[in-house]
């Protein structure tokens, strides 16, 4: 399954030793045609990593045949040496599939790397790891790929959608630092769906707008995200652009949700329903003002109901409101009615992971879904004891 | 000292019973003159409580005579029905008052309130209180002023300013929902400086800007927060309008870094230092990213001088910079130079509660410092428990 689902591309996952506990760390996804279409969305972080500049740079002209992948170091923050250490990567990657016969150039080869920011990768590792990698290269390979770039997931995340004679797959990683504008996460998505850069990148960016964009696990923003889209064109088959774009949603859509639900230290994911907004950024604003106000976070996790800090929050927005009109329920209970006390608040059982905030704007008939996740003190652990 | 350092004030601070727990909870501070000029800076969230909507209309005229404060209950988010009890406490206020011979209306008093949201005050508790404080007024009082209105404070905290014949004195509450726009924050500030209310607009917007608007604990802004200066005229002095601001400044900055220092749970204080930003707005810009990273906060809570995450910040935000120019210290250490790897972070000293970070963006002059706390399981534990 994973990127592997589809036909026409190969892939693996190994251990390079660029983790120094030994778990695998290096993935290698090959499309092997017959088309090779591509497009990729990118951190929005001004301070980007290397393998991001690069694989923006190698992705202009829409055509990508391989991606290669490593945990155990986001090589961001590394200066020049940290570009060329991305490039000789891609270099790698070219001359040992060409030697597999594959004729690819190093502009084909995108890069992605998550780990620790701010130190270089161990080259020495890296590159033999990448020979490794290229002679496992299998159809069955996905999943093992999926688990190399793991760090502090728990779980390896894969996803897939069949359709008429066409399918949609990919992996992703990603633990914390959710946050819109992508989160630390690698994404890579392939398709035998015939279809072109343009198609795919249009598919894209609508599928991440509402999906991975809206999920915001602790509000910051990682200096990697990478999200890359792949089409072999091996099914034959061309899709009509909508039923294409609503494969890669659902695919995203369920990637997003994985990931929500494996952040780092989370004991609760937390859907947050903006309804009745005037428009959908207001809806969106909103949503994610709630999604990283700390203390209704904390209130969360401690299954408190505490409607006075989803207000709060909502109050620090532009968003158009009247504040006596706003209504907010809580896993179904309108605790808050008119912005002054709604329903019983003991009414609401908050036992489970799931949480669904719903914010009622009374201002339209916009709405948008945020997905965050409660602030424990396993999150402060975590974060506090590990260089990223 | 307090808000009866300076002459012309009279304060008290009483058990009322609405805390459940029998802890002071009702503070009264009276100016007896001969002016009675004051001005006001409210929290700018837009859902404001009843007390905030209240005191800024009693104010538009640039006159108070009292101020009537309580915790142990927001009265924010209670309807119409909160804001007849807070019409109803500036009335009974205004009564008690004129039977001690002190001729004043309810629209000279303002009101302030603290704790809870979403819950009506115990108006039949808090209306005796009222008698209570008004029977106990002391030139003395502020210190039992200052003691009434601690929420989570651990601490009391005042301070006095005195020039060539003037003080200028305050208390402040505030120990968590510190943001900018203020905090869950109560301060009167009391001096006997005959100054106009123009004039105490002038210092007090010119002090805040640059002391309570630059503490930002939790990311998280309250429905309450108000900020209060008074002028007895007491002294028979007027101060130039320079050393009156300078004044006014010293004393919001001392109780700014008192609140810092008192933060719900938090184990270390933030500097954090922007330098060499082409405008002071950027510089205020990139102090809040910096200070609102979670993921970083978890990092200066573990004593890990994680500079990468100052440079992930530091990214998501639109100041000008180019991110291989960017320089970080921590405590003092230049662990990231051009953008890079920079000098040892070994040599880096975090055992205090005092951290420093500097964050130069090399595109100009200007500066800003932001307060920030630490993020830790403590925090977590503390609101995830507290309703407010």
């Amino acid at each position: 399954m994973s990127v592997t689902a589809a036909k026409g591309f190969t892939a693996a996952g190994i251990a390079a030793g660029i983790k120094q506990n030994g778990n695998p760390d290096l993935a290698l996804v090959v499309n092997t045609g017959p088309r090779r279409a591509a497009a990729g969305v990118f951190t929005s972080n001004r301070v980007k990593a290397a393998p991001v500049v690069w694989s923006q740079q190698v992705l202009a002209d829409g055509e990508l045949t391989a991606v290669v992948l490593n945990s155990g170091g986001a090589n961001a923050c590394t200066g020049p040496k940290g570009f060329q250490d991305t490039h000789a990567t891609a270099e790698k990657v070219a001359e040992v599939l060409g030697a597999k016969g594959t004729e690819v150039g190093a502009g084909e080869v995108a890069v992605a790397s998550t780990g620790l920011i701010g130190i270089l990768l161990p080259m020495d590792k890296l590159l033999p790891g990448i020979e490794k990698a290229a002679a496992e290269l299998s159809e069955h390979g996905g999943e093992k790929a999926a688990i190399a770039i793991k760090t502090t997931d728990t779980v390896h995340k894969t996803s897939v959608v069949t359709k008429d004679g066409w399918t949609v797959g990919g992996m992703a990683k990603g633990a914390g630092m959710l946050a819109p504008g992508l989160a630390t996460m690698l994404v890579v998505l392939t398709t035998d769906a015939d279809v072109d850069a343009k198609g795919l990148d249009s598919a894209l960016r609508g599928a991440t707008r509402v999906t991975f964009d809206r999920v915001d696990s602790d509000g910051c923003m990682s200096t990697n995200d990478t999200v890359l889209l792949l089409a072999s064109g091996a099914s034959g088959v061309t899709p009509a652009q909508d039923a294409f774009a609503q494969a890669v949603r659902e695919v995203c859509d369920d990637l997003a949700r994985q990931l929500i639900g494996d952040a780092e230290g989370a004991s609760k994911d937390i859907r947050i329903e903006v309804v009745n907004a005037a428009t959908e950024d207001d809806a969106v604003e909103v949503g994610r003002s709630i999604a990283r106000n700390n203390l209704l976070k904390c209130a969360i996790h401690g299954e408190d109901p505490n409607w006075g800090r989803v207000l709060s929050a909502i109050g620090t927005t532009r968003a158009a409101f009247e504040p006596d009109r706003l209504n907010v329920a809580i896993n179904g209970v309108w605790v808050c009615r008119n912005g002054s006390v709604g329903d019983d608040r003991d009414l609401v059982d908050m036992r489970y992971r799931e949480v669904t905030i719903t914010a009622d704007l009374a201002a339209g008939t916009e709405s948008a879904v945020i997905w965050a996740n409660d602030l424990t003190a396993d999150y402060v652990h975590e974060n506090s004891a590990y260089s990223s």
